[in-house]
């Protein structure tokens, strides 16, 4: 069947029409500056990029001009919209109430309101283009895919913070976890790949992207992850600090005469590797560069990003008590070689062993450690569309 | 020689006595209530103690009441003032400037009042307390002992957050940890006592108190330590949140109706194991309790705390790659048996192998490993007190 595949943004919308029995990627693009002026990117397979520049007042419009550009009779990916046999929405939140996709239906929207608090930029563009999708499709069935359900598995012990329990009880407040559905199909298909059997395995999984998280995964189920109530935490980021000292946010508050807003959009738009580079860039291919031709900043930012990821695989070995696998992911970690080489390095002690020149290379999924390594050490390009096609497929 | 220990809060003060040759506490006690209505707790070795209600306006009347009791007839500890050689003051944050104990001096004095910024109830409560010394003992040596000095030669890549650089150059935004005085007193007796050479040594130092903090020691020089800019990062404590996700003090804050100093008020003061046992206790022997008899917040308090010990040991043994020992020291790490065995069961993977019998014993320094464990678990009890007095003695 075919699945359309959409990520809503509050004013941009990215879609894959996938063929779920070939798996291929029949048409792809994004709407952009929804609400603004508007522009629509269209790709078939095997075709140039389109772009259109067109109003796009609300998502409903936007929404139309993607089936419009679908069933175009040039360029169109397929022949009329009876085509699209279902919709995959990837959804950010879904708190407590959901640890696995689940077909949309009124009840289920209401459920993913009641999360709105939880993700207020983000669970609310995602309804939003849920309901334009069922507008224009009322009979298509859909499917809500969760970046929280597969961490639900988390114990008490690692979803809890050290806060009056009461802010557990009255609001919710724990670690729940974002790129989910990239950690679960990540560490799937990293299993499959090196010949572990996924009920009796330890998989660490490095998504190192623009945002970026680390999952501990024992048998198959998420036992731990780095980022928390919200995608701040955890890591340090392109843009983002991850972990700092919470005290810090006073100091700050008091040093550039900001509120607490004004010091979360620092701790989320200026700081991370960007920050520490002093705005250089946060594209590791800029970072890496600067770092060869001296910039110490550039060079800081590096290594600051790297030792975070290794200290976090390092707790989460522990918390596995062990690991037999662990995989990159997400641009950086599939495309940065020195990153893996210098996480890696911190891992002499568990007997891994890297693949200098396996490393260096660019590709699909890669076995990086040498064949004694004890740890296999690997590359899993991820492919989130891809995943929240499957789970639509499974449910409709 | 004798040396006079002063460790000064804002409203109160403690103080030891302690013969620098034979080690031996001749007298200690504290002063409260300082500027409130006053109170002298004084114990003289092998006597009761003795507790006396004063006026002490200021710490100068305090302190004059400390040495009159150590000069006193009956229960004196020493003839007369002559016999105080020297006083060693705890200094709780010496920034950048102070990587080792200092004389004190103008000047140092003055780089010191530098530093208040970093921890505004500290340091200013420590120059009063040298002030009033000064003072009284114009002519006595006196050198400072800084609670961060032993974690200055923790590398650029630990003690940088992921932040805009600017505000490590502008207001030296960084980690400076505490407890230092504690970890490199533990760190070094821990090689000596089981037999390491220190020089080449990676020692994981876990103190364990109503404050705690866990450091990394390579070759005796301290790599990582969990708390950060102020007290309140790294583990979950006694009263204290610990690492949170900093987007939960702008949650907290709208959900609670607080500003950013109620916020911290809550983290400071109602999170750690208190918050977590619902206002239970932030004293392990009643969490133990309360678990043994069934309750639940209690049990989850001392899994999150333990949990997160045991994730910090393992971002450090993957700092260090590798561990030779991992020592526990202050109240909760010398006495709670419980977290040091929950703690050591993430580290099968290391070959960690922990003796149940000397595990449940209490005492003095003690290896709790069995002799097969590839990993040397003590418990060594620190000493601040003794750590400062021997630091005096290096510098006068």
């Amino acid at each position: 069947m075919n699945v359309l595949v959409i990520n809503c943004g509050s004013s941009s919308l990215k879609y894959q029409l996938i063929n779920s029995d070939s798996e291929e990627v029949l048409a792809k693009g994004l709407c952009e500056r929804i609400g603004i002026d508007g522009r629509l990117v269209y790709q078939k397979a095997g075709c140039d990029k389109e772009t259109t520049e067109a109003p796009m007042p609300t998502h409903k419009e936007a929404i139309q001009m993607v089936l419009d550009a679908l069933v175009n009779e040039k360029t169109g990916a397929i022949a009329s919209l009876a085509e699209v046999n279902a919709v995959g929405h990837r959804i950010v939140h879904g708190g407590e109430k959901f640890a696995s996709s689940a077909v949309i239906t009124d009840e289920m929207m209401a459920a993913v309101a009641e999360c709105n608090d939880l993700a207020p930029l983000h669970n609310p563009a995602n309804l939003i283009g849920i309901n334009a999708c069922k507008e224009l499709m009322p009979d298509v069935p859909m499917v809500g895919v969760f970046d929280t359900a597969f961490h639900q598995t988390m114990p008490a012990k690692a979803y809890l913070y050290g806060l009056p329990y009461e802010y557990y009880e009255k609001y919710k407040v724990r670690r729940y976890g974002f790129h989910g559905t990239s950690h679960s199909f990540v560490s799937k298909h990293a299993a499959e790949f090196l010949g572990l059997d996924i009920n009796h395995s330890k998989i660490i999984v490095c998504h190192l992207g623009n945002g970026a998280s680390i999952s501990a995964v024992k048998d198959g189920k998420c036992v731990d992850t780095s980022m928390g109530l919200t995608p701040l935490e955890g890591l340090v980021m392109g843009t983002r600090s991850g972990d700092i000292d919470p005290a810090i946010m006073e100091f700050l508050a008091k040093k550039e005469n900001l509120d607490i807003a004004g010091v979360m959009n620092v701790l989320n738009k200026k700081s991370g590797v960007y920050g520490l580079s002093k705005e250089l860039s946060s594209d590791f291919r800029d970072l890496e560069e600067g770092m060869n031709s001296g910039n110490e900043y550039a060079a800081n930012a590096l290594e600051v990003f790297c030792y975070r990821v290794a200290k976090y695989v390092g707790s989460y070995v522990a918390a596995l008590n062990g690991v037999d696998a662990i995989a990159f992911t997400a641009g950086i970690g599939e495309n940065a070689g020195i990153v893996r080489e210098k996480v890696c390095e911190h891992f002499g002690y568990l007997g891994i062993k890297l693949d200098a020149e396996a490393n260096s290379k660019r590709g699909e999924d890669m076995v990086i450690s040498t064949p004694d390594s004890n740890v296999k050490v690997a590359v899993i390009p991820t492919n989130e569309e891809l995943a929240i096609c499957r789970e639509t497929v499974a449910l409709v």
